[in-house]
């Protein structure tokens, strides 16, 4: 397991969790806690153990209060202090996007747990995630517009797809911080929770994942309801849930899942992301900045 | 017209009512029911006089309970019997997507009245319908992860464009039976009614379309917005519409959509799909399974 | 400023009002019209003093009647009266879509004050804004099945992106006219005001964009928000915000937004999109009718 100074990683009872831990610092965002997230994650989908993971923020102020305005190091906020001519050089690659597409590559579900303030990135890395909990005394702000810059992290393609054009757009043009009750209403939060029971309810949501559902099924669906949702014709989803079906079908997990329903008792299943994954997956090229 | 052996199908004043018909088996899904959907579908677009379609399951308990698991046939219940390598062959086809594929393609309207329960393909094959109403005995589960296979039925490209990506993962993920106050909450059916009320209301609506609108009208509207949604720039919709406006101006049904108007009287269009559609139709090459 | 005769357009304290004004005519969409709305746009667009626009009908009986049915000099009402069989000739262009484009294409926030009838193009136009409020005398009506034609400019892209396609095909197979209530229920306006408070509640929002934003950050937020995320992955956006982020990190505009943020302080942001959006931009090749 990496060693990390700006997040914390457990893992116990199938379930990861992500906390953003900058005490002092409302546990704004740098390139180094970037590159802790992406760690985690990786370590999360090599662990056969971890059935789905929560992020949620240090302490009960904030999630993440967006980029490092005034980090230590002497960084820029938003971009590299590298100028480079070639816009397609590795060194324009926002950070916030780095760690978006990394959990869009997830193999495990993905819950947030909004403790308080996200704003900036801490926002947009949420719309990455599959399902989102808030605290009562969460708050959201897509400020960008506000700072000079413009919604990053892919927020234009997730924000969109999550809450609608409308929605999205006024958020992003006024730049206003709203609450949870507002996210609630707009279909950006699936529920919202006292402080003091948010992170109780985001694991009871894990578990009721981990202990009902074959963890290749989950694996296989993430990917699927993500990408083929993008598709351009129902046609592109057939072509891959009929091989999923065919595979799987086959298979011990689809054997317990018949079974244990006819026996109503709770399944076990065999398989395993690690060595257990379908012939056919992944089954999409996966597209490269430039 | 066909014979069936697992459906009803009955065609009167202007609509076309298919019921799921296995009794015995709660209306559980078989290869057998299909290819009789489909032969339905088949009937049902080549007859002019059907102006709508509302399906629905027999009896008050279930809509349809899934795939059959226990087939008489001794069928694999999720795909064929027979071992293929080549994952392109037709034989891999899932059947729920070469029924979800069919009501892609009709040329009518389509109305899901559900009446009970209706899980795996009993409520994946309703997301190709066009307006879902349920019964307030109605249940829905996507329960694919808990029999450890996946969505199926071209679902992972259905679902989130219906209720969005977060509410698609929670309920396939989860694999929970959930009731139909959540599905209307969620945006699955648009309105919920008493077990007693539910034909009677979704005939009210299969009327309400076909007592006021021209028949050549709305199989090109179907097409438009399921497909022309789906494109990634406006200009694909103005390409199309362009030409139907520009073709559809000049007929009889517009002609009469006019003057009904204008002398505030029920239109009567007198143009029949079977013969009049406009020559630019179909536009478009539909991809194939492989 | 071009001369109009069938809208009037006023700016004044960074807000653009374009008005529909045919009093006699319920303000009925003409082809005259059509080229005077995108002959606003282009001044708009133009004059950097114009952070928000703001469309709404003239009276308070209607926005737009729809086409106009009985044009004075004589045209069709909905296609040119020239007949050409090449469907891809420019007189096949439906004015609706001509009008929907342009407005696709803004640089500026575009919202609507609806504040009558909509109905027709009178509804469709509105799809293409950004942000939708009501009158609660106001009502809507995609009718155009019922006129023996089929919904146009553009809408069938539009209207289920914003509203999903379940309400988009209820509302476009019933042709209906519904109220401002079922609207807002249906998301397709985001708030629904008395009729003598509509204009000032619109102001409201577009004063609170142009005071606290950097209007480079909204013409571009603009363009990627309904750009990117029609694309079919969230890399799409990634390549176009990364450049973003990079290049506008380097400007006065992020720098005021930073150092006003940290002083608490109103921004003055100095930059204008008429010489000082980044050198990609456009990043993107316009498709063209066909």
């Amino acid at each position: 397991m990496p060693e990390f100074t700006q997040i914390k990683l457990d893992i116990d009872d199938g379930i990861a969790t992500v906390t953003l831990h900058r005490p002092e610092k409302m546990n704004a965002f740098t390139r180094t806690m970037m590159a802790e997230i992406i760690a985690a994650m990786d370590a999360i989908d090599a662990d056969d153990a971890v059935r789905a993971v929560i992020f949620t923020g240090y302490g009960d102020r904030a999630f993440c209060a967006g980029a490092d305005l005034t980090p230590e190091d002497g960084a820029k906020p938003f971009a590299s202090n590298e100028a480079v001519d070639d816009l397609s050089h590795p060194l324009v690659r926002d950070g916030g996007g780095q760690v978006t597409l990394r959990l869009f590559n997830s193999t495990k579900p993905l819950i947030a747990a909004c403790n308080g303030a996200a704003v900036g990135i801490g926002a947009t890395m949420q719309l990455a995630m599959d399902i989102r909990l808030a605290a009562e005394t969460a708050r959201y702000g897509f400020v960008f517009a506000r700072r000079g810059i413009v919604p990053e992290a892919c927020s234009s393609w997730f924000l969109p797809r999550l809450v609608g054009i409308q929605q999205a757009l006024e958020w992003t043009y006024t730049g206003r911080i709203f609450d949870a009750q507002e996210a609630l209403a707009a279909g950006l939060v699936r529920s919202v929770h006292p402080q003091d029971k948010l992170m109780g309810e985001a694991r009871a949501l894990a578990r009721e994942i981990g202990e009902n559902t074959s963890a290749v099924s989950i694996a296989l669906t993430r990917a699927m309801m993500w990408r083929l949702s993008a598709a351009d014709h129902p046609m592109m989803a057939h072509r891959i849930d009929s091989r999923a079906i065919y595979r799987m079908a086959r298979t011990p997990d689809a054997a317990e899942g018949i079974v244990s329903f006819l026996d109503k008792r709770p399944p076990e299943f065999p398989m395993k992301p690690s060595r257990d994954m379908p012939d056919f997956y992944p089954w999409w090229d996966e597209p490269d900045y430039r």
